[in-house]
């Protein structure tokens, strides 16, 4: 079994997530998704759409983690400048990449709308670099070394995933246990310390929620050993009942309970 | 008039919100709250509960923001770090805050939960902190040199942003100016390139959107000049109809087509 870690950082870029205009939903869709892939995620940071800040943080990245992914700045507009910076971060040539050219091409060859120079823009990127296919609106991401590079749009940067499962080679899973309960954070801090001094190993998170007029907290267990993770669940869970507190029914297809 | 931006940077701090379990939301809140400040948030990071990357990051974010917010890590268990950490970010004594304690033992002597050690826990931090006063949870959040550290659950955030705005004092206005039409990027590029030329010293960013089942692109325009970004508007909406497109009618709350 593989007892690495794989790392990753997500980097959204985009001057609307910054100014609240639009709140980010990929950090979360590709934190999934990697998880899923036994990739953990160490780092996201949202940066404005400034050249040099994509090109610090995209080599920084590239360095410290496994894999790095952006979102955003690869559309049609003046304002798309991550494909540039990415060219510019491990100086490769920028250009018309001759495969993503040939996609675009193709496809308004059918379209009515005119390939023009703006839509062209789209197929520019370091020339050398592997592209990922995009099923939702043709134009490709790409991947410049360990650099996964996908659009903004949600709807479509998820479409993309997929495709890019196989490139990634995920290390040791972490297995997570999540049990929530109508407790106060005040009220199981003790249990907590104790459940992580008996398992060193397991990382143990308490996240307070109010929803649906449930006031609980949810506990979170994490590590490579399910059979911990098991164990330190049913620790917590009979110190609860010891205090005629019943862990929450959750609806089907909730994580809660169960090992993932 | 004041022409100097103030900037900030916002530190989301959870492990929950890198694994995917959690989506965040304080990102948004600070940011428009912060933008009706007159303060431009430079930079938004996701980091893990881990004290030495938060020391590391708040130091930086100190130093190259006016003001920097974290969110989370405040609450009474193990994996709460934040509160040391800033203390030790910035060399102060962490220990019992006399007047957080103060409020923490008036509030739970007319309550039935225990001051017990965890709850205690909350009283701990930089010893001569600025507090942060909290109308929802009690638990205040506090300040340290121009660091203002938040908690992580989004409803107890939000209350107390009120009372802290008197502490955030703004720069230059950047106004903004958005406007949605029925268009693709691709079509509109030229004309906005032209916007960009003719007013350098606006930004122009176009946000492609599908939502109610309308497809379009929101061209959002933002500058310090109000007189210049109307004229700018006006000449997007000019061109817009010179080719029978209208921009959309949007709902009334919207700020689409007025200056904020």
């Amino acid at each position: 079994m593989d007892t690495v870690l794989k790392t990753a950082g997500i980097l959204i870029i985009g001057d609307e997530i910054l100014s609240g205009r639009t709140r980010d939903k990929n950090t979360q869709t590709l934190a999934l998704w990697l998880s899923d892939l036994s990739v953990y995620v160490r780092e996201a940071r949202i940066i404005p759409d400034d050249r040099q800040t994509i090109i610090d943080a995209v080599r920084d990245f590239s360095q410290r983690f496994d894999y790095a992914f952006t979102s955003g700045g690869i559309g049609p507009t003046e304002d798309d400048i991550t494909s540039e910076s990415i060219a510019a971060a491990f100086g490769r040539d920028y250009g018309f990449h001759p495969e993503a050219q040939a996609r675009l091409e193709a496809f308004y060859a059918t379209d009515d709308r005119p390939f023009n120079e703006a839509r062209q823009r789209m197929a520019k990127m370091a020339v050398d670099a592997e592209l990922i296919d995009n099923p939702v609106s043709v134009a490709p991401g790409f991947q410049v070394e360990n650099v996964f590079v996908l659009p903004g749009v949600p709807v479509i940067l998820e479409g993309m995933l997929p495709g890019l499962t196989p490139r990634i080679t995920g290390g040791a899973k972490v297995h997570a246990l999540s049990i929530s309960a109508p407790v106060l954070e005040g009220d199981i801090a003790e249990t907590l310390k104790a459940i992580g001094d008996e398992y060193p190993e397991l990382s143990v998170g308490s996240y307070p929620f109010l929803r649906g007029g449930k006031v609980g907290v949810s506990v979170v267990l994490r590590g490579t050993e399910a059979g911990d993770l098991r164990a330190a669940g049913d620790q917590y869970i009979r110190t609860l009942k010891e205090r005629d507190i019943e862990p929450f029914e959750l609806p089907v297809g909730s994580s809660d309970g169960s090992i993932e």
